[in-house]
C-alpha cells in the first residue's frame, strides 16, 4: 500500500513535471530553465507545505529519486517534442488530474498529522495540490491558470474534505485515499469534459 | 490588552483580504481566485515572517480564525460589489493603513521575542506589513505598487523604529504599541492626503 | 581562511545588490522599492536555502552586516548613477561572476553539512547562486534572465559538482574552495566572452 502510493507519487511528480517543461518551452527557455521550471511545478507545492507546517526534512531533501523523476521528465518531454510528435492534450489532462489527486491526498494527510485544525488541512491539501502550479505561471509571467480556467482547485478542497471526513469515519487507509482521489478525478474530469467554471469576479480597473 | 491587540489583528486580516478580493476582480478571477490572493495578502507576510523567524507553528496553523476572517471578508467583498454597492476607496486607505500599524507592531514584537538584530527587527515589523501585497501584486503580474506610489512602507519603518525605542526604554506595552501605531498610522494617512512619495530611480534600460 | 570567506561572501552580496538596485532603477522604483529589490537578490538564494534545509537561523537574522552592507551598496549605486557615472557593465559582469562563485561554493558547503543527497547538495549549491536573481526578475516582472541567456547555471553545477568531488577526496578546504570557484568563474567569464548558450526549447503557443 505505503509502496503503491510512492510510486503514485512519483508519478504525480512526473506529470508536473512536464507540465513545467511545456510551459518553459512556450517562453522559449534554454535548456536549464527547462529543468528548473519542471523540477518547481513538480515540487513547489509540497516543499511549501513542509515549510510552512515545519515538517523537515522536505521529501526531495531525504530522498532524490523525486528530483531524478522530475529532471528525466522534463528531459524526456523535450526529446518527445524535438521529435516532432505532438503532445496528446487529453492524454495530459487527465495525467494531470490523476496527479492532482495524489498530491492533494498525501498534503492533506501530511497535515493532519501535525494536528492542524480542519480548515487548515484543506488548505494544505490545496496548496500541495496546486502551489507548484501558480509558482509555475508567476514565473514564467503569467497570471495562474488555476484563477481562470475551469474547476480545478475546487477538486482538490472536495477531495480534501472527503479524506478528512472518511478518516474521522475511521475507514481504513486504502478506502479513504481511494475515495478521496476519486473525488478529484471525477470532479476534475468532469469539468474538463463540459467546461464547467466558477463564476468570475469581474471589477473594472479604475488606476 | 491582549485580547484588544487579537481584535486588532484579525481586523488587519480582513482589510488586507478585501484589498486582495478586489485586486483579484481587477483581473477578472474566479472565486476560487478570489479566496487565495485574499488569503495570501492577509497571512502572506506574517507567513513569510514566521518561516524565516523558525517562528512555529505559524499563526493560522494553530488558529483557524484567521483564515475564516480572511476567507469572509472576501466572500463579503464579492457580494458587496456585486449588489453595485461602490467600494468607498478612502474608508478603505484609511482601514488599510490601520492594518498595516498593526502588522508592523506584530511583526516588530515576534521578531525581538527571538533576540535578533535591531536591524532584523525592523526588517521583520516591515516584511509583516508589506510582504502580503508584494505577493498579491507578484501573482496577479503587476509590478508591487509600494515600490512606486506614496510613502508606505516608510511608515512602516518609522512604526518599528518608534516601537524599538519605546520597548528600550521599557515603557509599558500599551504605551509603545499605542505610539508605534499611531506613528505608522499619522505617517501613511498624511502620505495619502498631501501625496508625499519618495524620490524615483530612474535608469534608462538598455537591455 | 575563514576570515577570507566572510569577506568574499560579503563581497558577493555588494554585487548581487547592485544588481538588484540597477534592475529596480529600469523599473523606476522608488528608495524603498530600490532597497528591498536589492536585498532581495542579495540574500534571497541564502534564505530560500537556509528555509528549506531548515537551517536556523537565516545568516542575515544572526549578523546584520549582511543587511549593511546590501543597502549600502544599494544606495551607493543610486548615488554613483545620479552622478551621471555610467556603469561599467563588463567590470559589473565579472564581479557579478565572482559573487555567483562564492555562493555556490557556500550554498553547497552547507547543504553537505545536513548530510543531504548528492544532488540535493548541488541544487543547493544553484539555488544560492541563482535564486535571488531570479526573485528580483519575477518582482521586477520578468522572466528570469537566467533561463534565457548565456551560460550562468550551468557555471553553478560545475562548481558545486566540482567541490563535491574534491570534498569526496578530502583536499584540503582552500584547496576545494579555490578550485570549486575557479571552475565556475572560468565557465561564467568564458560564457559571457564567447556567447556561449544552452539550446533552447521552443514550443509553438496554441492556447
Amino acid at each position: 500500500m505505503v509502496q503503491l502510493f510512492y510510486f503514485a507519487d512519483l508519478f504525480g511528480v512526473a506529470v508536473f513535471a512536464i507540465t513545467g517543461a511545456l510551459m518553459a518551452g512556450r517562453k522559449s527557455m534554454d535548456l536549464f530553465g527547462v529543468l528548473v521550471i519542471a523540477v518547481i511545478t513538480a515540487l513547489g507545492g509540497g516543499t511549501l507545505r513542509d515549510v510552512i507546517l515545519n515538517n523537515h526534512p522536505v521529501s526531495w531533501i531525504r530522498d532524490d529519486t523525486y528530483i531524478v523523476v522530475a529532471s528525466l521528465a522534463a528531459v524526456g518531454t523535450v526529446l518527445w517534442v524535438q521529435l516532432t510528435q505532438p503532445i496528446h492534450e487529453k492524454g495530459l489532462l487527465i495525467a494531470d488530474a490523476f496527479g492532482l489527486a495524489v498530491f492533494t491526498v498525501i498534503g492533506t494527510e501530511v497535515a493532519l498529522q501535525h494536528n492542524v485544525p480542519l480548515s487548515t488541512a484543506v488548505i494544505m491539501g490545496v496548496m500541495t495540490g496546486v502551489a507548484g502550479g501558480v509558482m509555475r505561471d508567476v514565473i514564467c509571467n503569467e497570471i495562474p491558470l488555476i484563477f481562470r480556467k475551469e474547476i480545478y482547485a475546487t477538486a482538490c478542497i472536495a477531495g480534501a474534505l472527503a479524506f478528512i471526513g472518511l478518516r474521522a469515519l475511521d475507514t481504513p487507509p486504502w478506502l479513504d485515499t481511494g475515495i478521496a482521489m476519486l473525488v478529484v478525478l471525477f470532479i476534475r474530469l468532469a469539468a474538463i469534459r463540459w467546461h464547467f467554471s466558477l463564476p468570475r469576479f469581474h471589477l473594472l480597473d479604475r488606476d
